[in-house]
């Protein structure tokens, strides 16, 4: 007798799919996907049959592979099989095998899933799956997140097997003589895994019979607290994150009054990913000098002057680009600079385009980014100034500073500060005789 | 060698004491508390010693207290010591012997610390007691609030030896021979906690050497989003809780706008006592007729047209109450109705005033709630009329059909719904004789 009842209940409880959906199932050929399989087959559910070889212990996966093939064949079920080369990817990625199957296997089935018309894949992970991994991360470190153990659904995938504890599944496939493989690909047999199911659990048991149970309704009730963060996160975050276009801005003022501070700096810098030990340099120095760095992997953040700012590490850093004189156009991040010459000496009034008298550029020109000692002469003046104090004067944000493009001769004298303002040793004079025109574009 | 310094650091870090504060140590004889003795003692902390004898182990009871007696003698500390009949409080209380000592021992230690002028109670729990605490809980069933583990602060509670682990604790004893008891009062040897200690932690240390401090940071991320969630609940409380003289007001609307239903519900009224399953039940019930009741052990909460409104058990009954001729004045709840009488027959138009024709009046009077099938004739009218059918043309919320107190004549007869309308057989008449007069008011 199979659990039909429940697992409609189940199924309809939690609003996994809906009638006429087709489900994509994987299957490896252990114990809990062969049930999840003759559970799907016996409420007469359209369902194709997925199974992945890790190409990990050879002669087993091979064993899995055929049994696999075989049952979806008796059954009338379309089958798909992939190799993957699991070490491989896992060298290549620098990753661990365990999690190079994950990534290899959820990609594939996603591909099956949308190239052959499928609503969702389920996943055969049941109760005792869940106790593990919430008892994994509590014992790797963890916040909120890591307490919802394993949804019943999420995106496009489902798991209609959360029904079942493993002691329920193994009696289960016991009673009903159901035939199945010892799974070689079986991830959860790894190490810690196992070592929880086998030498944890048991005595958790022991204090609490009901333990998936209690487990199974914990992890609703922290699902809901890490649901409730999510959304006043998102409130917060639609307040205090300013997208401009040079970055995203916050005050810090609205930092300080953050409660709890680190929780809620954290969660809404999560994005850019900065790390909780930076956040709390970042709290730690929200009274600090204007211009203090700080890097995730992916950003860097800066205090500037009543705003920490938040930009992408690619456009902080324009590589030196050399400029010579048949070069049309310079491109650098999301902008570019055209070049072009012309014989008539005139010019206008557009900060996004220098007039140069061309006579005097000495190639290759490059354009860099602002160095320490940078001076020029701003057009219209007689001493050379430091580059530093103008962007102050001109209260350019401190991560600009790192990332306004300068355009510099070849004798290393600055010939326009890009967008803001020419030197006054390259204006156009009644005796230039050639221009040369360079004007910022957004691509 | 102690660790003053990490223990000073600890101390300054988590802001558990100030200089010049004096607190009050709780010294079981054990390992931990000893240890915390002789940090307190080397940074020189003004202290006193305070030590429980529970009377659960005679022998053993009796030589820890010697053992500590001696131990704040020798280092002239103050000595404060009580004796438990633990397990008759139990008994009495009907609660378990831990329960009972906790009780027992947190009453009086708050005792002693304001008698004796001590600013904090020192508990000695470190590192491990708080990651047995949280899986204890998690293994039990709990919310967010049972992940902060033991917190370093707590009210006038301070637990200065969180910075170790049960390793190092043992360590720094043995390295400094410092003497102690295999303590005999020691709670954590309860069942459970020794299960985990023994059998559980050590499998989840091969998983991670650094369990502990793992732990440590979970636990710090959990109370963070204790706090954020308990804030959120505050303002939430302060918005939607209307608290009006007949009980707490919530719009059936703004409970159906929550979002996380079921966890926002929950802890608004987490104070009234509503049980997580009762709460569903609500949630399920919020289309429900106007009338269904839901119950906690201390209130009520009862679907009134577009609220759910929340009262407490005891003021939804009066016990009935007989009034005889002599009676002057009748109390209930927060009210009290006066009786007097007057041979001028005449009247004044005040819903809290009744004036009965004294002659028609049979003793005792009852004073009771409405019953089922209640009839009565409004003053002014011809017709009987159901009390309920009344309750409801006036628009009585339904919480206090069942709380308004009515004024029954010796026969059966309504005389008045206490402060809203009397019966007509009962009125002043021109052959009235004699007044009675009720006066409601308020305590």
């Amino acid at each position: 007798m199979l659990p039909l009842q429940q697992f409609r209940d189940f199924i309809e409880q939690q609003q996994l799919f809906t009638e006429g959906n087709r489900i994509l199932l994987a299957v490896s050929g252990g114990k809990d996907s062969v049930l999840m399989l003759h559970l799907f087959k016996a409420i007469g559910v359209d369902v194709g049959v997925a199974h992945c070889n890790f190409n990990l212990r050879a002669d087993e996966a091979q064993r899995d592979e055929h049994f696999v093939a075989l049952l979806a064949g008796n059954l009338g079920l379309p089958f798909y099989v992939t190799h993957f080369e699991t070490k491989k990817y896992a060298h290549q990625h620098k990753i661990s095998t365990q999690m190079a199957a994950r990534e290899l296997r959820y990609t594939w089935f996603e591909e099956i899933r949308s190239a052959e018309g499928y609503d969702y894949i389920a996943l055969a992970q049941h109760q005792n799956d869940a106790v593990e991994t919430v008892l994994i991360n509590l014992v790797r470190g963890t916040g909120i997140s890591g307490l919802h153990g394993i949804l019943p659904k999420r995106d496009k995938l489902i798991r209609p097997l959360l029904f079942l504890n493993r002691q329920e599944v193994n009696e289960i496939v016991a009673k009903n003589n159901i035939d199945f493989v010892e799974d070689s690909s079986n991830l959860s047999t790894h190490y810690t895994r196992n070592k929880l199911r086998l030498q944890v659990v048991p005595h958790l048991q022991e204090i609490n019979p009901d333990l998936e149970k209690t487990f199974a309704e914990n992890m609703a009730r922290f699902a809901e607290i890490e649901t409730f963060l999510n959304l006043e996160v998102q409130k917060l975050q639609a307040r205090i994150l300013n997208e401009r276009a040079d970055g995203v801005y916050i005050d810090l003022k609205e930092i300080a009054a953050l409660n709890p501070q680190k929780l809620l700096l954290y969660e809404l810098l999560k994005p850019f990913g900065f790390s909780e030990n930076v956040v709390e340099e970042i709290l730690g120095s929200l009274k600090a000098l204007s211009g203090t760095h700080f890097f995730s992997s992916s950003h860097q953040a800066i205090i500037n002057r009543s705003d920490l700012v938040i930009v992408k590490k690619d456009t902080a850093i324009v590589a030196n680009q050399f400029i010579h004189p048949e070069t049309a156009c310079i491109t650098f991040t999301d902008h570019e600079i055209a070049m072009a010459f012309s014989s008539e000496v005139k010019f206008d009034l557009d900060a996004n385009k220098a007039f140069v008298n061309a006579g005097k550029l000495i190639y290759p020109l490059v354009l860099r980014n602002w160095q320490n000692g940078d001076k020029f002469i701003p057009l219209g003046m007689r001493n050379a100034k430091k580059v530093s104090d103008y962007f102050i004067d001109e209260k350019v944000p401190l991560h600009l500073k790192s990332t306004t493009p300068i355009l510099v001769n070849g004798n290393g004298e600055i010939v326009w500060i890009v967008g803001m303002r020419q030197d006054n040793r390259y204006k156009l004079t009644p005796a230039t005789k050639k221009v040369a025109i360079f004007e910022l574009k957004i691509k």
